[in-house]
C-alpha cells in the first residue's frame, strides 16, 4: 500500500472560465437593494443553481431595528443639457443615477444641479457609485472631467423611477447534508454594473453551490443572495435561532474576482473554526495573503458575527473592498476581474469546504505506538542512512489524543491539512483510530 | 448631532502650581514613622482635605507580624568640633540626624565618631536619608566632603530625642460613591525634607481627593496618609477584609514631582483592573513611559499586593525611588520637582480615575447592526470617495457584547478610551446598548 | 545567620570516569532486542544496582498491539569471499550482522549477495547498524569502501544464530519514597557495540539509581531498562495504570555521552512538571542547549507520550539520536563519548531530580510582609547608598501565594531554583511560609 501525503497542485480548470461568462451575463442589469433587476439576477441563477429559491418581503416588514423599505425600479433617467443633449443616461450606464432615486422631472440650473451630481476629483475618468437608501434624494453620478465641462443654463433632470410598497427579494439554498450542522455562504446581489464588488461573489458563491450539491456532503450548506446589510439583517431576522443553533462555520464571498492580492478578513471573534480552517488554507495555499482585522470590516460579516448574532462568519477575498482605486466606480468593470481571479478564489473555498469535511476529531484506540509495519504503513528493515521516511504518518497518529481536531493538528505537525484525510483513512481501515466528534 | 470623538488635550492649569505651594510648605517639616511632624504634616492636610480624618495607633499595638514602635521625637541634635564649631545641626536639616536615633550626650574621638556618621563617597555634596527604626542606634548623615575634613580631636554628639511610648499617626478618607466598591489611593508621610520621595505623592494624593470631593462619583474613593510599611501594615490588619471585598483598583502615589521620566510598577498579579486602566492611559498620554516588573517594587505595593493580602494596586511614577542619582539624599529637595511634573502625574492619575469611572460593559440590544443614520449616528448618502468616516462608533458598537469592558474595547479597536464616553451616553440614550455589569 | 543564595558551581566529579568505566566493560556485548547479550549487561548493572531485578517476559505475548517476538542468539556469522578468506565476521564486531538475522548457510554469487550487503555511500568507512526484527530477513553489514572492493565470484555466507521462543528481557528498579507519587527514568538496553546510542543512557541511568539509592528521597524512583521501542510498549502494558497514577515526571535517558552539544525533546504536552523541570535547569546550566520540537522525537518518549499513556516524559541528550554522521554506526564508538560528557549529562539530571524534589508549593503564613530584620534576613539600618542588597529572599516570599510552584517563582523572578530550597528552609524555620501541596 502506497499511502499518498503530497497534495496535488489542482490544475487550472474550466470553472474559471464558467464563472467569468455567467459575470458577463450579469454585469448589465441593474440591480439595487429591491426591485427587477434583483428578480432578474436570481432567476438567471436559479437556472443555474437546481434548488435555489426566491423569497419576497414585503415593503414595512420589521427586521430587529430596520424596516423593509419601498421597491424602487427605473423605467428611465437622464440629463439634457442646455444645448438639448442628453448628457447622462441611465441607460447607458446604470451607475449614473444615484440608488433610489426619487422621481423628477424638472428644469434646473447648473448652479442648482450641482449639489444633485457627484463625481470624484481623484478619479477624473469614473462615474462614482453613490446610493441614498434611506433618505429621499435624488442625483446623477458621472466623470469628473465631464462634470467641469457642464456648461451654464438650464437642465432638465429626469428621473423616472418607482419607490413603492413592494418588495425585497433574495435568493436562499439549502443543501442538506449527514449532519444538521450548518455551513453558511453569503453574497449579495444588490450591486449594479460593477464586477469585483460585487459580481464576483455571486458567480463564486454559485460555484461553490454547485460543489455543495455535486456529491453527499457532511455537513448541511446554506448559501444566501441577499442585499447587503437590509437583505441580511432580514434574513437573520427570520432564522436567528436556527443560524446560532447549527452554523460551524460560514463565509461572507465579496472581491474574489481579481488577481491582484489575497486578504483575508477575520471574524469577530478571530478564532473560531472558520478562521482556523481559512488561515490554514491560506497558510499552506496562498502564502502572500493579507490578513486584515475585524476592524477594517465592511460587508455583511457586521450583521453576521455582531454581538447578538455572533456567527463563525469569515471573507477570503482578492483585492478587499476600500482598498483599490477602483472600488464602487465604474472602473470596477469586467477588465478588472478575470477567470483566473474567479477560478483561483474558488479553489481556496473549496479547499475550505473540503477541510471542514474532514475535519475530524480522532483518538488512537490503542496505548501506544501500533505496530505498523506489520500493515505494510512502515518499513520493515530499519536503517537510518538508507532515506529519509515522511514524517507524517506517525507525526498525525502520535496527535490522535480525543483533543485536537484534523486542522489542529495539521497546524501543529506542520503540514497541509489536505495531506491527513488520507492517512486517517488507512488507520481509520486499520481500526487504529477511531472519531469522537459527532459525524 | 455632533459626536466629539476626539479627547480635548488637558490645558496646563493652576492645579500642578497650587500643589508646589502646598509641597513648599510641608518640605521643611520633620517627619518620621512617628511623631509631631506627621502630626503637623497631616493637620495641615486636614485644612485642605474636607474629611481627612487622624488616626492615632498606640505604641505597642500588633499587626500582623509587626508591633507598632515607640513614638520619636526631636528636641535638638548637633554635632560639636573639637575646636567648639556646631558642624551638624538638625535645625539646618533634618536630614543630618539618622532617623530613630536613640538620645545621647556623648564626647568621643573622631573615629569612635566614625561608625555613626553617614555619607556617600559618590555623592560628596549630598546629606543621605538614613533611618534605624527597629535597632536602637543614633548617627549623623552629613556630604562626604564635610566627612574627610573633619579634623581629628574630641567631639560632642548630642542626640535630644525622645523614644517612647505614644503611637503612630496616619490619616484617612473615604468618599462614598454611589458603588460600595472602593478605589484605593495611598501615599507615604514618613519622609523628612525630601520632594519627589516623598513630598511629591502627599501634594498629588490631596489633589486627587480634591478630585473625588468635588462631583458626586461612581465608586467609593478611600485616601489613606500611612507612614511606610508599618503604617500600611497597621492599616492594613483593621481593615484587610473589608479591603479585600470592596477594592477593584488601588493606586501607591509616590515619586510623582519631577519632569524627567513617567514611570509604570505593575501590581503583583500584572493584569488587574488598575494595571489595565494604568496601561491604557500610560500608551495614550505617556507615550515614553518606562515599564518596570513588581520585582522592582519599593513602596507600600510591597503590603498591598503581599499574597495575603493580594489587592490590585499599581503606581505611576515619575522618576522612580532607586533610579535617580538624588534619591533618599538632600538633593531629592524642591529644585528636583515641578509645578508641572506635579501637575503632569495627578492628570494621568485623574485619567485613571476618570477612565475607571467611565468603564462599564455593555451589550448591544438588538442583533444585527442598528440602523444608525435614522438617528443621525451615520450619513445618509453612502458615498465612498466622499470621506473617510471615523469608525469608532461603529467598532465600539460592534463589540459591546458583554464581555469586554470599556477598556478592553477601547484597547482592542485601538483608541484612546477617553474617546468612548460621549459615545456610550449617545448609544444609551438611543437604546441601542445596556450595561451589564454593576453600577 | 548568612543566608547562601549563590549556587556553588559542581566540581568536576569521580562519577564521569567511573561510568565511562562501566561503558567500557559492557561495549563489547552483543545486544539486541531480546537473547543472551541484553541478560549478560543487565547482570552487570545488578552487580551495581542493588535491588535491580531481571524481568523476562515469554516470546508470544501480547502487549497491546504487539507481540513479544522469538527470541534471537547468535553463534557465529560470517562471510567467506571466493579466494576463501573470512572477509566479515560478527566477531570481529558484532554491527557486521543485521539484527534478527535468520540462520542461512548458503553459496551465493556476489550478484545474489548485494541485496543483503548493508554500507553506507556517505560514510565509506563505517560499519551501518541495521536490524530486521519483525520481518525474515539476513544480512550484513560492512564499510562501503570494503563492499565495493568485493571481488565477483562464489561467496559462502554463514549465519549460525536461533530465532526461537524465548524471553524478553528487561531490568526494573523501583526506590520508595515518602510519596508514592513517581519519578519515572527509562533508556534502553538493545543496542549493540555503540556508545552515545546506546551506552551512554544505561550507564546514566544506572548512575541517577546510585543517587535515588544515597539517601531517603521524597519521591518513589522508578528505573527501567528495556529494549526500544517492544521493551517500553510490554511494560507499559504491565503497568499503565499504575504509571498513569502516579507518575509526575519522567526521563529518557539516551545520547547522553559526547560533549558537542546540549539537546533537550519535551514531553508530546510540552509544559508539563518535567518540561518546567528540565527547561529551567537547562536555562541556567546549558545556556547553549538546542530545543527540539516533540516532532523530533525517536526514543521511548513515542510510548511514554502517546496518547494512551501520556506521560509527563522529556529527553535532556547530549548530540541528539539522528543528527550527528556518526549515529547508527561504527563510528558512534567508545572515542565518541567521554567522561566529561556522561559526567555532565548525569549532572544536569542530578539537578533535574534534586530540583523535582525541593519543588513545593508555599503560602506566606502572615498578611503584608513579616518583619526579616528582627530575625536577621533583612538589614536593620536602611541606607540606600550603602549597598545592592540581594532580593532572592524578598521576590520569592513575595510570590508564596499557594498558587506558583518553587520551579514557577523562581522562572518568575529570574533566579536559578536551587538558591531557593535554603531561603524556603529558612523560611520554613521562622513559620513565615508553610507548604500547600502535599508532601
Amino acid at each position: 500500500m502506497t499511502l499518498e501525503t503530497g497534495v496535488a497542485s489542482r490544475q487550472p480548470d474550466s470553472a474559471g472560465e464558467e464563472m467569468y461568462r455567467l459575470a458577463e451575463r450579469l454585469f448589465p442589469i441593474g440591480r439595487s437593494l429591491t426591485g427587477e433587476g434583483v428578480r432578474e439576477t436570481l432567476a438567471i441563477l436559479c437556472e443555474r443553481i437546481p434548488g435555489l429559491e426566491t423569497v419576497e418581503v414585503p415593503s414595512g416588514t420589521r427586521a430587529f431595528d430596520w424596516i423593509v423599505p419601498d421597491e424602487w425600479n427605473v423605467r428611465e433617467a437622464y440629463l439634457i443639457a442646455p444645448d438639448g443633449e442628453r448628457v447622462l443616461d441611465y441607460a447607458e450606464h446604470n451607475l449614473h443615477l444615484v440608488g433610489y432615486s426619487v422621481p423628477l422631472d424638472a428644469q434646473l440650473s447648473l448652479d442648482e444641479l450641482q449639489p444633485h451630481l457627484m463625481s470624484r476629483s481623484d478619479l477624473p475618468d469614473a462615474i462614482p457609485y453613490v446610493t441614498s437608501y434611506y433618505s429621499p434624494f435624488w442625483g446623477f453620478c458621472l466623470p469628473h472631467k465631464q462634470r467641469i465641462a457642464l456648461a451654464p443654463g438650464t437642465y432638465r433632470a429626469v428621473v423616472d423611477t418607482t419607490l413603492e410598497p413592494g418588495s425585497l427579494t433574495y435568493g436562499e439554498l439549502v443543501v442538506s447534508g449527514r449532519s444538521q450542522r450548518e455551513v453558511l455562504v453569503s453574497t449579495y446581489i444588490c450591486h449594479p454594473s460593477m464586477a469585483n464588488n460585487e459580481l464576483s461573489g455571486i458567480v463564486v458563491a454559485a460555484r461553490l453551490a454547485a460543489w455543495a450539491l455535486a456529491a453527499p456532503r457532511r455537513f448541511t450548506y446554506r448559501f444566501v443572495f441577499v442585499p447587503e446589510t437590509i437583505g441580511a439583517i432580514v434574513y437573520i431576522s427570520r432564522h436567528l435561532e436556527h443560524l446560532r443553533n447549527t452554523t460551524i462555520a460560514g463565509f461572507q464571498v465579496t472581491c474574489v474576482g481579481d488577481e491582484r492580492a489575497t486578504s483575508f478578513l477575520p471574524s469577530r471573534r478571530g478564532d473560531t473554526l472558520a478562521d482556523r480552517c481559512a488561515r490554514h488554507v491560506l497558510g499552506h495555499h496562498a502564502p502572500d495573503a493579507r490578513y486584515y482585522s475585524f476592524l477594517d470590516r465592511g460587508s455583511d460579516e457586521r450583521q453576521w458575527c455582531s454581538p447578538g448574532v455572533d456567527l463563525p462568519v469569515v471573507s477570503i477575498m482578492r483585492s478587499k473592498y476600500g482598498t483599490y482605486p477602483e472600488y464602487h466606480t465604474s472602473l470596477d468593470d469586467m477588465s478588472f476581474i478575470s477567470a483566473n481571479g474567479l477560478g483561483g478564489s474558488a479553489e481556496l473555498y473549496i479547499r475550505c469546504l473540503e477541510l471542514l469535511e474532514a475535519n475530524r476529531t480522532y483518538v488512537a484506540t490503542t496505548p501506544c505506538e501500533p505496530q505498523l509495519s506489520k500493515r505494510g504503513l512502515y518499513p520493515t528493515v530499519n536503517f537510518h542512512g538508507a532515506q529519509k521516511r515522511d514524517r507524517t504518518l506517525t507525526n498525525f497518529l502520535a496527535h490522535c489524543d480525543g483533543e485536537r481536531d484534523l486542522i489542529g493538528i495539521a497546524d501543529h505537525i506542520g503540514v497541509d491539512a489536505a495531506a491527513l484525510p488520507p492517512l486517517a483513512d488507512a488507520l481509520l481501515q486499520h481500526n487504529l483510530i477511531v472519531p469522537t466528534d459527532p459525524e
